[in-house]
């Protein structure tokens, strides 16, 4: 098996870490690195309702750059007055993604925020937010239960993401930046801790790609993330 | 089999028909229904090539939806000053999609517009909007070629697309409104005339989805859009 | 009396069409076409007044144009982040002109939104919108009264509307783009079924224009509306 | 002949005064007085023409009105984000009415912008704008020749305005605040020294109004609006 | 004591003028000058507390600069879209000078907005707003007075501005545009009846100032507006 | 000497800690700490200058706070559409204190972009970041001339900053957030390493503040800048 740039094998993560309590304010606050990525994730709890809905709460998403998280600046979005589709994109998967592991009725009249600002971007910030935000979910719910804001969890399962792609003709999981950029096929998966699917997002970049493509990408991401879904187990428990 | 509300097989296109040359100022005009889901998809050819790339063509489309469309009137983003994410989403998809098919150096310095503006909606809009700009698009290189802006065609193969969801725990092709509303997990994708994937977009809306339910929708998918892309053809020698 | 490069005489309207019920979900919606002049207008009836009237109910029109309406591509007012001051202009002209026909505290709590989208542009858009749009308002009433929603019918009189011009010194009805562009002056004129006058607007383009020559352009018009009012009224009864 | 609540006869205009050099730095400076109606016009000479055209230069307006000029506070437009609609029409139509006086071609590279600020509002301020806006164009237009940078002058004629209504069953001059909020119809009438007509605006207010009405307003604006150009002609002298 | 190029002494003020009334709708209206600078200052009282606030009322102020103030147009910033960084800033700094000498408890559920306009601007534009607006504040509290709307005063003391700086190596009070554009540090100084500071705001433009060059300003500034708080005094006395 | 809450000593510094190199990709990076209060600075250079300057270089700030840095979540900016006016307030503080100790001609066309953004809260952040960003700008400068893009160092001097304030009574130094709301008045000093004043910013709180009480608030600040310089010292020989 043709080992990558980064001396990894096709189906290695790269160094993982997430850190609870980054900051002091949030109910939950975590910085999750996915090798040279990482994200600011914070849980914010808040006692209202969306304005659209008469029961329940909410949970939802937003995303954020920092102007030079990357290898050149890119314009802060609140000084061009809006946020740019790719970030709504990213900011609607990483709301769609979480809420699919909360029971939204048992949230009460309440609302959590997950922001998660990449401080630094090496590739695969989406699926490392969705991974961090877990944990910082998590911590903000614990914390409601403890204040009696809440009598049930609403959380059931876990939810986590990676990225995978064809590169260099071989699939490969979790790519950074360089690999990223020079993919052939680029696609996001997210999952529970059952190994089921909540969100398949894949692009062809340079060819189309074959069933058989398709069906290797969905093992390497599966793989994947069940080793993710056991960082987060560790981290919450420590 | 158990058959759809709208006693469709679960593995049935609704009827689709392929209009050209709806309106006559666009380079490519296509009123394109999939049942009565009815998009407008225009191709405009203008001389320049985009800002940020030396060399070559571009091919980008934007999509809107006409305030009444829908069963209640949604308000009017030029009005609001801002298109949704949803739209922005919609719309880099459809972009991305054709230019699947563009060898964009044999563009030249030329760009290409896809305008899909929805006139009546009944779910599927944005598969119904890639299958008909796809004609569209057809039509206006073959002005180009006629007025010898282009030498060489730059299309490769076809690109067309459907929706497919698991609706009442069976999987089922082409949802309508009512269909899509109630689906427990709700997939586009879009591929080439030789069955390979450009893009796979699946949600979990009601649980997440097994290996196996999605492999049955890739199925359904692939068939119903070789239906399509045999549409295509049709009403391109017409 | 010289004919026009079209071959029509100088008082004589293009052929004018009226298509009802063109869109499913809109209360009313007309194709009007005058010509190549093509308008989807759509009535959308909502329950709730304005919110700076305590009493009575209102009818208010929003205009767009797709972005391929004309011969050569205009930016989407969606993308750009506002409606240009012409398009304002234009929808508050269609609205003013529609409200003299409606008595609004007959028409209780509800607004009527006209949504007036040019699907394809040559000359007069604003006039065939008003002119389609008072059918559309027509069809929405009754379905109001149909369902209980008011009582009474609110509509007084009809409202149509077309534009005359000075096009190569002599005076001219229902211009289409090539004599509006051209034109030294133009005016639009909205009237009702009584033959009186609910909007004028004239502008000198070329020279100012003498009392006698406006004189004229009112005959015009007049004539011209008459015959637009007798159009309704037959599409109506269809 | 009956008397108007401010004891006006029907064709009696307001106490009309017209003070030049009202600030320093503009090339032409205005304020202008219909009654209690202020509007304090500069013209700005700039060397650069407008964006769209390859030759000769440009003359455009902008309108505003001070958060209180009026009875209750209004919202500044800059706070808001955005010109409203009625801002928007009322440049256009300063702009138009202003550029149907100017030889264009003979301005060279130049673009002379018209601030009209209203300073106090008490009814026809648009009509006050364009009064006192061709005597600041004026005063701009000649301190261009002094200095040398235009060669002729590029003023043909003159351009006033003044409005008309119905008000109390009868047609009025020159409306003051009360008039106009009462008033059954409302016309703005445009026209140059010769009594020629650049744009003409009737909006009917209560009721449709008769053709003999509108020339009725028509004779009055005429006769208003020639008293007005003599009024510029003595300010001009002055 | 060497002269400065206007003539002035280091420590004397432009001629300063506060004429009470300028326009009729506001609860107070004042047109100040220092010098050649100008500025409209309104006073709006509206029976409204602010949304933030449960009880007790609000002074707030709005800033603009007409176009041509200026030497050279700026543009106007309700078609920009937005208020600049600067406008903002000098907005914030009048209202929360003026709230200094506000019991806002006092004033019951009412908001009172300070608009201050510059019709020509010569240099310490924000200064003069302070001051003229502290005059059109106290005319708006007389007005609530009499009308019954509050039962005591809730201004206690004065407020008003001035600005100073070292030019040409020495420091001077109330620079006018050609002083400030030139000037090495520039203060804003406002102060209350009692010659104590409400706001202090020093910036260095050419070189970091040394602690005795700010106490030589400091001085200036309090002889300076203790000037202005007599001339505030006689034009309420008037 | 009475102590503060947090058992500091009225001249007492919270604890600083300036750490480099914190990211990967800016030319400069610095996290900086006073107390909780933390600021990410990021010096990133683009070789371009600023459009309204034909030579010499630029150095801008722009500043941002993560939506829950602070107790309770703030909305993000670039999600509302604008950045605040304290936002822009404080971006334009930052940038014109760094460039009191650059040289921009020896800056040859090079932009410096200090992007300041607030990862935790607790009062003088805008203090934290200027003194962090002189720490960043120094870094980037040292890069440029190891590269070679510039040839001398256009930095002289340093600049730091801190907060000073009367709470409860007493002038202190370096407030956290309890006692920064709770402050009677509240100043921000920036100064250079020779202990002068680049910019001084004092406002009242509660109470106007005498010119004794305004002379030992600026003997803080002095003695508190000089500690931050010789930090600011060990870090760059670190």
């Amino acid at each position: 098996m043709p080992t990558r740039v980064s001396g990894r094998t096709p189906d290695q993560l790269r160094p993982v870490s997430i850190q609870r309590q980054f900051t002091r304010h949030a109910e939950g606050s975590v910085l999750v690195s996915f090798g040279d990525t990482r994200v600011l994730c914070t849980a914010s709890v808040e006692e209202r309702g969306p304005a659209w809905k008469k029961e329940g709460g909410w949970v939802t998403a937003e995303y954020g750059m920092l102007p030079r998280a990357t290898h050149t600046r890119g314009r802060r979005e609140a000084a061009q007055g809006k946020q740019s589709g790719r970030t709504q994109e990213i900011q609607r998967l990483i709301g769609r993604s979480l809420r699919a592991c909360v029971n939204l009725e048992a949230l009460g009249n309440y609302t959590i925020t997950l922001d998660c600002d990449v401080l630094q971007a090496d590739g695969g910030t989406r699926t490392a937010a969705i991974t961090g935000a877990y944990v910082a979910l998590a911590d903000a719910v614990n914390a409601m239960l403890k204040k009696g804001q809440i009598k049930k969890n609403p959380l059931f399962g876990q939810v986590a993401a990676v990225s995978v792609g064809i590169s260099g003709g071989q699939p490969v999981l979790d790519l950074d930046y360089a690999e990223d950029s020079g993919c052939e096929c680029d696609m996001n998966v997210v999952m529970n801790e059952a190994g089921q699917f909540i969100e398949v997002q894949g692009t062809a970049e340079g060819h189309a790609f074959r069933r058989e493509e398709l069906d290797a990408l969905l093992d390497l991401a599966t793989a994947g993330i069940l080793q993710l879904i056991e960082l987060q187990r560790e981290a919450l428990k420590a």
